[in-house]
């Protein structure tokens, strides 16, 4: 069996949103109950992580830690076409997720306490983000 | 046809842990010849690599690399409940796997002949790990 | 139904190498219409990655961010067997993707529009590579 849904998201600028409840949404109403659950996002300036959902402060150091390591408007970037955020944001999606991959068992997904699902918008300005939920099993 | 596996690791620590022939006992068990594994590791705090299987000293280099770009106690980190190895272990999490997956042919992983799974504990202190393999396929 | 197929590419030496067209002819050689499609490289010294397709100098400023964050010959290396590339090669692929996946739909991939499936070669000299498309679903 396959189900296969995709889910719009309009993101406000830089940061991450959980969308956990949606992607279970989608295995609820796909009827799996074993399987694999594949979420993907179609864009090469936004990602997707599997984070710690506790504390908020988890997320605010990741910025912190990817602004270090690929500082808007740094010299090194040739790139710039679209603003001091754009090769930021591909490199970013290159060291994180386009796809997240994880077990589904008795019909939800089997992530850990402290793991959510984010998307993480890397660009400055917010933007309408796509993203598709396969899920396959029996 | 789908096989799904819980597996329990006690690590001793910061440090990779090879766990190649546990997975692959799990897809021998499976009775699948051809399809995927994934195999899944349920913290968000240690992840799981692919690395090179012969000479320990690449691991040794990856812990000396990510205490450099990421290092234990760094005041750019807020997210310190835990202690000074709390937040690096969530950036190295996120740098790397929570999710690998390869294709499965002749009954057996395909894996290259220096590509070795490796579960990689972040923390400083010794923890249990859960791990999830999956394998699809016929 | 399942789709297995390997391919054989040999690089020029490191650089990035759009082997997306490589991939759609075998999804459209597998007859399935809906469903994943995994891409895997069976190397340790080489990765894929999902990336802007248009302007080349993002590929550029990628070499430029991977040869700042991991330098070639940098002192904290210890295996170096095999030239100061060796732990670069190997500390690039695990920070990036060994494992590619993505939904298949309408018997095509669904990649972005500025998606494309790269082969990263992170040695200096040119190599041959083997990546191994599965393609599962209906």
């Amino acid at each position: 069996m396959i189900h296969q849904q995709q889910l719009q998201f309009s993101t406000r600028g830089r940061g991450t949103f959980n969308i956990s409840r949606e992607v279970d949404d989608v295995i609820a109403n796909s009827g799996i109950t074993q399987g694999i659950c594949q979420v993907f996002i179609h864009h090469t300036s936004a990602s997707l992580i599997l984070c710690e959902n506790a504390d908020p402060t988890v997320r605010t150091d990741l910025e912190t830690f990817m602004k270090k390591i690929a500082p808007d408007g740094d010299s090194m970037f040739q790139h710039i076409d679209e603003g001091p955020d754009d090769m930021p944001a591909h490199v970013r999606t290159v060291l994180t997720q386009s796809s997240l991959s994880f077990p589904v068992n008795g019909g939800r997904d089997t992530l850990g306490t402290w793991q959510g699902i984010y998307l993480w918008e890397h660009r400055v300005h917010p933007h309408n983000r796509k993203v598709t939920i396969t899920v396959m099993g029996e």
